[in-house]
């Protein structure tokens, strides 16, 4: 890794017979770094090779194969994605069950954080009603309320952070029988009860969806908080729109006595993603994320990774790590059923690196993986979390979701995450309205340039001027300030967020 | 079909079994009408039997087998969803192919409306500027961009009605090399090209996603009107949105010239759909909108009709009123692909009605198919448009979609709408930015209820007060008004309007 002082090439381990170019504006051909001569112009995040490949010869990275020289390429060369075929994605039914082990992970202890505690011992870092909704139908008329709703009420309840409109596509004409729509439907449900709502659900449905409230969620919202626009109790528009006034007020006034308490570090739960990934997403920004993520387990805290095609190809790697045999099991269980779910619409993994990616130098689904998994950082996998389920445990959770950041990010939000990081090095302008989103640039080009949209700038690692390590507890406390809401997230700081994307495999009628 | 004076049961067809009850407040038992008694209580729009009915006996409405007798049901009694087997639906294998007919429709001549004429030959009904987007990450950004344009430039361009962004859940983490990835992609491209839009194109990219402006849009968009965030010219989020900002005044100049011009009806594009149907959907408002559709057609324009699960049980009536045996052909491919999507994921055309149908009395997907085609009226089909495909041919055409009222208005604005018809029973306050929505309810106790939301009532049909006929043509005369700006829709009115939604039938990564 990384040490402090100038660095133009970055070899991750000493097996690696690539490193990445890390100059802002990459290697001219006959530049010499580490005395090897560029045989060709190698742009930032690319990798030169280290030495003479064969046809055939594993290309290592992060000492892994990430590929297989499909072309002689000497030292020096660019070794681009044409240059390399993709390996086998690992054997799910070969790998090695691990055997049950003990925790041994050392505490940390002391640190803390101004949070909303709720009654089932979950805890908010922002105190905001969220309105759920049974089916898009309604999408207009809540973005129509919430509007009013925060010029009117808002005002007067100051405790309260935000009113959030949880509007999503699904509800209307949908296969709600189907075996997978157990996923959007509990993603819902699980939304609603994020721990920044603090339990006060309120919902607004039609009446004739598929998706009917009580389907939706059962006995943990009393009828006084559901209200059906087709309620013939409502003559016209007007109505309508008093009648959520009502209920919105009911539930601003509870929210408004909650008040931030001293809560241990052992209340995050911290949803870790990353996208719009670079070659320097898995030297800095990943593992910087990865040893914050460990400081938090330390602390007893909860830490998700998701992402199930950015695992896939390094899952042999994830198994030893789980702390028993039923874990890996289910971990082998979220990629056989995306393996089948991937088949089924004649698309693979290999579909997963996006032009940016493979712009950034991340050659294919290999290579970003070993990235990806860097910001789980090392600690013990404790559980796994179906996509849009919640979570059960506290310590490393994977979240089984889909790599597409919005779904990503909906589906960790439904697990319980009361704090997003968010790790890129192309730049995205992600957020999200109910928790904040920590953004995170791998390189300090992206970190200058967008200064007022990134939170905190992991390039300094890839310039040796910081140590992963000085990176991780910085991001640490970042964590626990804006966990606290001493500080403000730049996407809420500009008010730009994202929409909630469901994870639907079920079909639509 | 109904006649002038008071009904309070309806037999759609002389060979019908079953009728409608259309009393606001239900059949009381005992109660007589048309000389049978009711030998239950029975809701607004659910059946009475109109004689004895042994298990097995073939259950009739609009003059087809909705069901078999799963009871005994014995005359004035409440035929409800309960006592009845679903039929099989039609085998697409054995339906006759139609023989090419030539057009035989009476002409209809001298109607038009005030339009906004493109240089395509399509006509706008509206003067909006809609902003592409190529992928949900850009949608925290437009929503804000699109706030500062309605604020700071809309008020220099009087001509210009709105500013809407296109904002969708596709474009990162998507397969997008899957075969049925070709749906959500033809949509967002056709999407930025409705009518309402004056072709005046622009797009916010982010720059890394997997659906590339160029593959989305290829050139007919000019680079001068891409705008990629991730574009190294900005830096920080007020660079950004000054550049979208000049990008935008640059078309609302262009769109602030259009004037709206007398366009002959063969220039309206009418979506019909309905949503939250109701027993009287079949008899009231379809049919008016049938009527209605006819109109259209014999004026030479365009009429569209959709959701597939709706119509698979009818589709044996459908195929005879093509033009062409490869229209025909087309109508059977669409229904077979839906066949085995459904099948993909463990689900049927059964998965179709929802609860708030059956409430309103359409038992199954058979009887709700029945009423869905009414509004396709009875003009030749000249054509049948795949998901997200934009229309080619004038006339009445099939828009293959699926029922969920937010997609299937998606994929007609796509296919290149210009107006949208939409028949409710229950009642949803479903509205689109872009395209005005002529709300139309199936029932007056609806259409009082809703007097703000609701645009046209088709209620007094089953009160026999008006005729189809009569609604039919008065429904084509406010169509006129609407396209020609005359007269606001409630939606827009209000202000309410539903998220677009995309289908994706491939998977994500």
């Amino acid at each position: 890794m990384a040490t402090k002082g100038k660095n133009t090439i970055i070899q991750t381990t000493p097996n690696d017979n690539v490193g990445i170019v890390a100059n802002v504006n990459g290697l001219e051909k006959g530049m010499e770094v580490n005395g090897i001569t560029a045989k060709d112009a190698i742009p930032m995040g690319h990798k030169m090779a280290l030495c003479d490949l064969e046809i055939g010869d594993k290309v290592i990275r992060y000492g892994q194969t990430i590929g297989y020289a499909k072309t002689k390429i000497g030292k020096g060369e660019w070794v681009d994605a044409l240059k390399m075929d993709l390996p086998q994605p690992p054997d799910l039914d070969s790998i090695p069950m691990p055997q049950p082990k003990r925790n041994t992970i050392e505490p940390l202890e002391g640190y803390t954080f101004q949070g909303f505690r709720n009654t089932d011992g979950s805890v908010g870092t922002k105190n905001v009603l969220g309105i759920t909704t049974s089916v898009q139908c309604v999408a207009g008329m809540t973005d129509f309320v919430v509007k009013k709703i925060k010029a009117e009420l808002l005002p007067r309840f100051p405790n309260v952070d935000d009113v959030v409109a949880l509007n999503h596509s699904y509800g209307c004409g949908v296969a709600i029988d189907a075996p997978a729509a157990i996923i959007p439907i509990r993603t819902v449900r699980n939304l609603a009860q994020n721990p920044n709502f603090g339990g006060e659900l309120m919902i607004i449905g039609l009446g004739c969806e598929k998706l009917q409230p009580n389907r939706l969620l059962n006995d943990s919202v009393t009828d006084a908080s559901i209200l059906f626009l087709q309620d013939e109790a409502f003559t016209g528009f007007s109505e309508m729109v008093e009648g959520i006034m009502q209920i919105a007020e009911r539930h601003l006034h509870k929210l408004n006595a909650r008040q931030r308490t001293t809560c241990p570090a052992s209340d995050l739960v911290v949803g870790m993603q990353c996208g719009g990934s670079d070659a320097f997403s898995g030297i800095t920004g990943n593992p910087a994320s990865g040893f914050a993520a460990d400081l938090i387990v330390r602390a007893g805290g909860t830490v998700f990774f998701s992402e199930v095609t950015e695992v896939r190809d390094a899952v042999h790697l994830l198994v030893p790590r789980t702390t028993d045999p039923s874990v890996a099991q289910a971990l082998l269980n979220e990629m056989a059923w995306y393996d089948h779910y991937l088949a089924q619409g004649s698309a693979d993994r290999s579909a997963n690196p996006t032009p940016g990616n493979k712009r950034g130098g991340l050659s294919n689904v290999v290579e970003k993986a070993l990235g990806s998994i860097a910001k789980s950082g090392t600690s013990p996998i404790v559980d796994v979390v179906a996509p849009g389920d919640k979570v059960r445990r506290k310590g490393l959770n994977f979240v089984a979701t889909p790599a597409s950041d919005f779904v990503c990010g909906t589906l960790q939000m439904a697990a319980g995450m009361n704090i997003h990081v968010f790790i890129t090095g192309r730049g995205t302008p992600y957020g999200l309205a109910a928790v904040p989103v920590v953004k995170v640039s791998s390189n300090s080009k992206l970190g200058n340039r967008w200064f007022d949209l990134i939170d905190f700038d992991a390039g300094p690692i890839a310039e040796g001027t910081k140590t992963i390590e000085e990176a991780g507890w910085d991001l640490f406390h970042l964590i626990l300030e804006v966990a606290s809401g001493k500080r403000k997230v730049a996407a809420d700081t500009l008010g730009i967020h994202n929409d909630l994307v469901l994870f639907n495999p079920a079909p639509l009628t």
